[in-house]
């Protein structure tokens, strides 16, 4: 049964509905096997997504035009092939590399939490990943969204407004129709400010063995989850 | 075995994907019967689609600020419950019955042949629907899309270039990777102008037995299917 006032599920993605860190350590440490290129493959991960939230401030901020997430990622893996001196990456294999990102693993509650979240709600991504990211990840890890929303449709990065209020748009429906579901507060909080309902699901090993932020819910939600599973048993579905 | 150079295959919706013109006469009949109405639902029917071309054009040729197709499917229902001389319909009814369109249910071979097809590649309307619509389509009617794209996302109505071009960069591809799929000559033949490979997929019935219009492949295609699931044969899937 149905228990919700809620018609849509805003799904964040990178750490709520995909390991990131696992699939993209795993995936540099097998071009450095290939390329027999030694380097401190963890650091270059977690420098990565160091260097997420800087490089989309500088569009948040109008300091630089509209830039998908893809180019954003090919920068700043530029800049860290320099700082980690890691030469001789062909441009097809930068490229490669760079899209480790379109094939990011999901968490082992995902694929069965989505199936059943999908029968009583809309799925769709809210996203700072391109729709060719997110298309691609989907694709390949079988995952059931109804629409690839988010920040490239609304061309406006998380965790500004316009992301979450152009999603809802997108969907013909108001904030209050809409349930955001994150892993870190900070999106939840921003989503709430706006109308949308709120869902936490842990995901206390995004950052690692020793992560330190998001270990758990910090504010009042309308669901607190330990799994997408667990997440559609509280939604009745 | 995959035997084309397509990543993505980009649909037509209307009359290539549903029978919107059995659905929509359906819907008409529901409410004449149910409010006690008598009118001609047939003509009624084809004088909304009969609407749907002149909406867009004004919105095409910059006459009007972008408009969703909701609303333009809106404006040309009440313009033709005067017409019709059909009164007595409350504003909810009137909304409801304007989503017909987002009811309207898929030619027989439909969900069969896009299961098939979307093993082997990437499923995106482009539709000039807006989103809203063909997701709670989708979700009604079970359509396994991989991204909803088309008029909305791009701000643009088909068969200008933008809404082609726009929806292969949403999905990160070169035109030639997306194979536009449809039953209309005109788009595909817009839509081949700009690099797109064409399908010709023959909806003989789409107007109704006396259909005039669009009853074969009028051009060289690459592809010419009387169904999804012979399609699906075609591209060896």
């Amino acid at each position: 049964m149905i228990v919700s006032r809620f018609k849509a599920l805003t799904f964040d993605v990178f750490g709520t509905v995909v390991d990131w860190r696992s699939s993209v350590i795993a995936e540099l440490r097998a071009v450095g096997e290939h390329k027999r290129i030694e380097a401190d493959w963890v650091a270059f991960a977690d420098a990565w997504r160091g260097l997420y939230q800087p490089s989309m401030d500088e569009v948040r901020k109008g300091h630089r035009a509209w830039a998908i997430l893809d180019a954003l990622h090919e920068e700043s893996l530029r800049t860290l092939l320099d700082e980690f001196e890691v030469t001789g990456l062909s441009e097809d294999e930068i490229d490669h590399l760079n899209r480790a990102w379109h094939r990011l693993e999901p968490w082992p509650d995902v694929v069965a939490g989505m199936t059943r979240l999908s029968k009583g709600y809309i799925l769709t991504t809210l996203s700072n990943g391109n729709v060719a990211l997110l298309v691609n990840m989907a694709k390949q890890a079988g995952l059931p969204w109804d629409a690839i929303l988010g920040a490239e449709p609304t061309r406006c990065y998380k965790p500004l407004p316009e992301a979450y209020l152009g999603t809802a748009r997108y969907l013909g429906l108001q904030p209050e129709q809409c349930l955001m579901v994150a892993a870190h507060n900070g999106d939840l909080v921003a989503a709430a400010k706006l109308g949308f309902g709120t869902a936490f699901v842990a995901r206390p090993t995004e950052h690692g063995p020793n992560q330190q932020i998001d270990l758990r819910a910090e504010h009042e939600y309308d669901f607190v989850a330990d799994s997408f599973v667990d997440l559609a048993q509280q939604l009745g579905v």
